[in-house]
Order: C-alpha cells, then sequence, then structure tokens
C-alpha cells in the first residue's frame, strides 16, 4: 500500500510537508499540494483523513445549522461563511432543518455528537435552554447569526434599530397611519428578530406622537404569502394605512402584490418599505433597510476560526450595520388618512 | 475516560447497540438512539466518530458539490438531498462554488480526496474528463444531478423536451415570430441543459415550418438581468418577436421586467413563457413547463444510498417529467407579426 513515504519520495518532499497538505492544514501552499494530490492520485495513495483528525485533533468541518437552505436570506449567509471556511481549509457540514421540528431535535440531540465537528454556526435560531446546554457541552465554539443571545458569540444586525429606521422614514414622508407586517415571536424557526423589529416600529411611532393602533400590526410569517393576506386585512379596514412596513422584504413582495391585485397604487395610494434588500427588492424597486447578509456569514466563520485558533478568545457580540435604500415604493401620502381629517 | 461500557451499563443495553447508536447506523430506533445520547452527554463520554469511520469504512457523509447555493434551483436540490440523507442517518458536506474556478478546482483535486466521503453528489455541473477522472478513483459512488453524463448515474429532466414543450406552446396559440433567451454554453458553471433546451425549441419551430432566425436566439445568462438586456435586443429589433421563450424562470422575469418598463404589455403585445416552475412563478403568473426540483435531489441521494447498500448496484440514468402550467403570461398574438403582412 502507497504511504506517505512514498509520496514524499516521489516529489522530493519532506513527508512533514506532504502530510500537512494531505491534511489540509495551513503553510502548504497552493501550488505545493496540488503536487501533492497529483502525486497521491497518481500512485494511488488512500489518505485517512479520519485517522489525521484524531491525530491532530480537528476535523477541519464546522457544522452549519440552517433553518431552511430555499431562503435567500440563510442560502446567503451560507454562502458568506462556506466561502471563509473553504479559504482556511475547513469544510461546512450543512444541516438544514426545513421547518422540521423532529429535524431539529435530532441535529442538537444526536448529529452534533455523534459528528465531531471543530465549531458550529447558528443561523437564526434562538436555541432553547436545553439545546443551549448541548451546545455548551461540545466544548467547541459556537457563533450564533441573527440573534440577540448574551454570553455567546453572535453576529447580527440591530434589528430594532433597523425598524426604526424603517418607521421613521414613513413618518418623515408624513405618514401617521403606518401598518406593520411581522412574523410570529414563537415557533419551530424562532429567532427574536421578530421582537426587536415590532418593538423599533412601536417606539419609533411612539417617538412621533402617533398613538398605538393594535390592528394595524399583521402577521405575515415572513412570507410572500403572508405578507400579500396581511395586506388585504390592513387595507380592508375602515381606516386603512396609507403606508406599511414590513419587517422581511419577501412580506413586501407580497404587499406589492395584494396592492396590485386591489388596484392600489404604490406609492401613490400607498407607500411600501421592506427590511433585506432582498436580491429581488432592486427588480421590485423596493425602498428598504438593507442588511449585509453574506458579510455576517463571512464574520461568523472568522469568529470561530478565531477561536480554534486562540485558546483564549472570548465570544463577542458583532452588530453589522443597516442602511436605508431609497427607492420608488414609499412617498409622500397624497390622501391624509380619515382619522386626521376627522379631528 | 467513560466508556462506550459504561454508557451500556447505565442504560442497560448491549454495548452493541450503543456503539451502533453513536455511530449513527441503521437499525437503531430514535427512542432508543435519544437514551443512549442522553446517558453519553450524562457521563461525559467523548465519541469519537472519526474512530468509528475508520472501523466501520464510512463516514456517513456525503459530500454536494453545488455551483451556487443562493440560487434558487440549487438550493432546493439540496433540500431535497439533506432530507433524504438526514432521514438515513447521513450527513451533507457542502462545496459551494459560487463562480469561482479556483474553488472549482481546490474541491475537485483535493477536497474530494482529503474529506474521506462516502458518496459525491455534483450538481448541475458538467464535469470535465479530468474532474471524472478524479471522482472515478475515488472509487465511491456518484450521481450527477442535472447533467446528461453516459456512464455515470444521474438524474435530470429532458431538457430536450421541456424545451420542445414550451415552444409548442406558443407556437399553437399562432405565434410564428418567437425569441428564445438561453445561456452559454460553457463557463465555469457549464452543464448540458442549455445545449438541449436550444435544440428543442429549434427543432419545434422546425417542425412547425418556421423558418431559423439566429437574431431571434439571445443570451440571457440565466439571470434576472440578462433576460432583462436579451428582451431589450430583441424588441429593438425591426421585426420583434411576439412571444419570447426563457429557457429559466428567472430570465424570465427578466423578460417581464424589461416589457414592463418598455410599456409592452404582457400577454396582449408579448407572450412569455418561462422554464423551471420557480418558487415566484405563481406570484408573477408565469406560464412555464414546471421541472420537479427538490424530488431531483432526493432521488439522486436516494442513487448514492443506494449504491451503498449494493456493492452490485449500476448507475442508473434517471429522467424525471416535466409539465407545462399555463398561467396569465401566454396568449394568442394580437398584431400580426410584420413578417407576415409582408406576404
Amino acid at each position: 500500500m502507497t504511504s506517505i513515504k512514498d509520496v514524499a519520495r516521489d516529489i522530493e518532499m519532506s513527508t512533514a510537508t506532504v502530510s500537512r497538505a494531505l491534511r489540509g492544514l495551513r503553510g502548504v501552499s497552493d501550488e505545493t499540494r496540488e503536487r501533492v494530490m497529483e502525486s497521491a492520485l497518481r500512485l494511488g495513495y488512500v489518505p485517512s483523513p479520519s485517522a489525521a483528525g484524531l491525530a491532530s485533533g480537528q476535523t477541519r468541518t464546522v457544522a452549519v445549522i440552517v433553518p431552511m437552505v430555499t431562503r435567500w436570506f440563510f442560502a446567503a449567509v451560507v454562502q458568506g461563511a462556506e466561502e471563509v471556511l473553504r479559504e482556511r481549509g475547513y469544510d461546512l457540514l450543512l444541516y438544514n432543518l426545513a421547518g422540521d421540528a423532529t429535524a431539529r431535535h435530532r441535529v442538537f440531540a444526536t448529529s452534533l455528537l455523534t459528528k465531531r465537528v471543530d465549531a458550529v454556526l447558528v443561523l437564526s435560531l434562538k436555541p432553547t435552554a436545553e439545546e443551549l446546554d448541548r451546545l455548551g457541552r461540545l466544548g467547541r465554539p459556537v457563533t450564533i447569526v441573527g440573534a440577540d443571545m448574551p454570553g455567546w458569540a453572535t453576529v447580527r444586525i440591530d434589528d430594532r434599530d433597523a425598524a426604526a429606521t424603517a418607521t421613521a422614514h414613513l413618518v418623515s414622508l408624513g405618514h401617521r397611519r403606518v401598518g406593520y407586517i411581522g412574523g410570529a415571536t414563537e415557533g419551530v424557526l424562532d429567532f427574536t428578530a421578530p421582537t426587536a423589529r415590532l418593538d423599533g416600529f412601536r417606539c419609533t411611532l411612539e417617538a412621533a406622537g402617533i398613538a398605538p393602533a393594535p390592528e394595524l400590526e399583521q402577521d405575515g410569517e415572513f412570507t410572500i404569502a403572508g405578507g400579500d393576506r396581511a395586506t388585504r386585512t390592513l387595507l380592508a379596514l375602515p381606516d386603512p394605512p396609507t403606508a406599511i412596513f414590513a419587517a422581511s422584504d419577501e412580506m413586501a413582495m407580497g404587499v406589492l402584490r395584494a396592492a396590485r391585485e386591489l388596484g392600489v397604487r404604490v406609492p401613490q395610494d400607498l407607500s411600501v418599505i421592506g427590511l433585506d434588500d432582498h436580491e429581488l427588492a432592486d427588480y421590485f424597486e423596493l425602498t428598504t433597510v438593507a442588511q449585509p447578509v453574506q458579510e455576517q456569514g463571512r464574520v461568523a466563520a472568522m469568529q470561530v476560526l478565531a477561536a480554534l485558533s486562540d485558546g483564549d478568545w472570548q465570544p463577542t457580540q458583532v452588530i453589522l450595520p443597516t442602511h436605508l435604500v431609497v427607492r420608488r415604493t414609499t412617498a409622500a401620502p397624497a390622501r391624509q388618512p380619515s382619522s386626521r381629517r376627522r379631528t
């Protein structure tokens, strides 16, 4: 059987270098790595990375737990994380929960334990106390993306601030009757963002002297269809809103569809603002609050890599900035809402 | 150090059962697996799945190579594959090439070799001869999704037939001047579908007695922006088409945007048909030829699992059916194209 020594002799390199190249460790140039691989393939060397993992104590694999990989946001975060991990020679083990509570339980209760990984990224999930306990027992770096979890390494945006930016934009245009479409604050895909966004919306209206109106807050389930349904409810009110803030761009796309089908003109009759800067936001000319998405995946991956290379590394909470992107779905209200006409 | 024996004694099970549960092998109920995990966690047992992998000769990991995970189609195929793999206790190692030739080279040249996996799924890439050679040398089951590769296990649709269905729908409505928006047939994201789809388009027109018109065939790069650009080129022709077949729904969305901005009414002035049945096709009321997407991922995963459990398993070529979905973007031509008026 071909050994590392045979490969080293073949290409006149040290066995240490060949070993490092085969184990995917740093300090080996791409060119060297490729020569090693070429020789290994040609000589029929069968590497045993599991054994290499045992020897170095590392599997060079990072688990990423994602609620639903078919949703643009999660796929973009995964892409950002994978890019950084691949550059550093780490592989990405993908656990896609697909909204399935059984899958979630299995991943946290068994998969993470049986598949030893060097680190874990958790995307847009608020782990339960039991799940946090399991993550903690792994004794491995963990970074949580998109949730506010004190004591844990996190990467996120300031959801409250982003929602305040969106709401303030509508208020500054003169809107006083503003609808909000958010998402359930519980469930299998729970994360902390929905609560923070609703809070940012409410506080901004309050600061502008606008009285709370519970009927203007609707659940859009963070989907296009949900945004569509919530909009029909809002526009059927006796005193409908002149503007809607949808807490995700996908829900805002649902608002636009409902408006189109109901013959409500955007932005003349209804202003619409989202939150994300989805890849299709430009297509819809949607005004939105942009968050860096792939960047959150990249920073999360860098966090766990830093933790792996530095034993004294302390979990940090990284908050990435958001910004308003004004396109064509927001404008000053053409009509005064009936609530103001009445005064 | 806690051993498997300690866990077995704790829950009064055989060490064989505990070992199977910890290694994620079949024949262990979820309930048993959970009891084993709970005990292992409580007693502080640190499993060594790498060692387990060496012992059984399996890593219970399947590599999935995907051109770009942020594209809906690929994410949906990954989701389908992950679902089947997870059910059977396999994990999914994700290699996302993100349109990067260096990444592609590294994955095929080194990652697959250093990270030993039980099987490989390749999505919508046509591997080069060198890549096929490397895949073959792995000695592991490989399934290719979305490409026609004789001699290899594949899962795909009949792209030629799907394109013929779309084109025939337009012809049956009375269109004689039909534009085609496809994609480059080479490049880092090359796969065999673009060529087959163009072929299906051409043959259907020819069978209907419609003369070829090279100016009506445009490159839309399989993106929304590309579909938009190609449409502007087509509609600026002296004799523009009355209908456009876009070889993907994302390009068809670009057609719809260009038409909207140019004041061209769909379907009155221009019929549009896509291919995919993208999750947003219904939103756009887009007529399209639907292909099963998650299903292709599921079948590909089942293929490699079948190969892993049966040494005599032969690579098969699975072709999944497509079907026409008529929505509101296609209709009979209102005007006769000038080429017919001239006769």
